[in-house]
């Protein structure tokens, strides 16, 4: 069912410091920082072989990642695993007895849809089904 | 220098029970659980695409994996980046600033010759340096 690690998110509270170590690592990000609103976020990605790897600051209080950040602190955030059909693969995995915690896709960067699965059913760890062409 | 995302490890209290709910996101593991006594651990691993998903349950009170677990409880613990020639590229991120843990590269799963990187310098996460043939 699932293709690929899509992406790996990271949570920072200062991207730009974040992005000087990481830059050591991972070479030049793929762009500018980015935002993205609806999560309350900037961000900036790097691609390494087939897999995202995206530096995440949330930019006020508010949204699922600021949240994170005061409850767990800096670092690994969550893992995107695409698949063919994100509402298909929702649907198989919750018949399994993995809660899925969005009723719907929603819209992730580019043409990503995705919806997040409950980390109490996979041992802490928050995973994330992905849709997207590329 | 990093080439791709080589494995993923997961702390995990009960390797038996989060296998059940990591098959259904995953399929079956590669192979059988197996033991990995130098860090005090069973494991069994899984491959998406190019990338392995590792579960790591450490069997007793030593080592770092045990360590791990005691203070963040179960879920994300490292990614494991692939390099070429691990003494080399451990040399020049140490040399930009990011401290490397092991003074020689330590053995892993198969012919993986390992070195971890100071999550401290990383913002919190625990980024590792592989060098392997596969």
């Amino acid at each position: 069912m699932i293709k690929r690690i899509h992406h790996i998110n990271f949570i920072v509270k200062d991207l730009d410091r974040a992005l000087q170590a990481y830059q050591v690592l991972f070479g030049d990000p793929v762009d500018e920082p980015e935002m993205l609103p609806q999560r309350g976020v900037k961000l900036a990605r790097f691609k390494i072989g087939e897999t995202w790897l995206i530096l995440v600051q949330p930019v006020g209080d508010d949204g699922i990642p600021a949240q994170y950040l005061k409850q767990h602190g800096e670092g690994f955030f969550l893992i995107s695993c695409q698949v063919d059909d994100v509402r298909k693969a929702a649907g198989q995995v919750s018949n399994d007895g993995i809660h899925v915690l969005d009723p719907h896709p929603r819209q992730g960067l580019d043409d990503w849809q995705v919806m997040d699965l409950d980390a109490d059913d996979l041992f802490g760890a928050n995973f994330q089904l992905v849709e997207c062409a590329g």
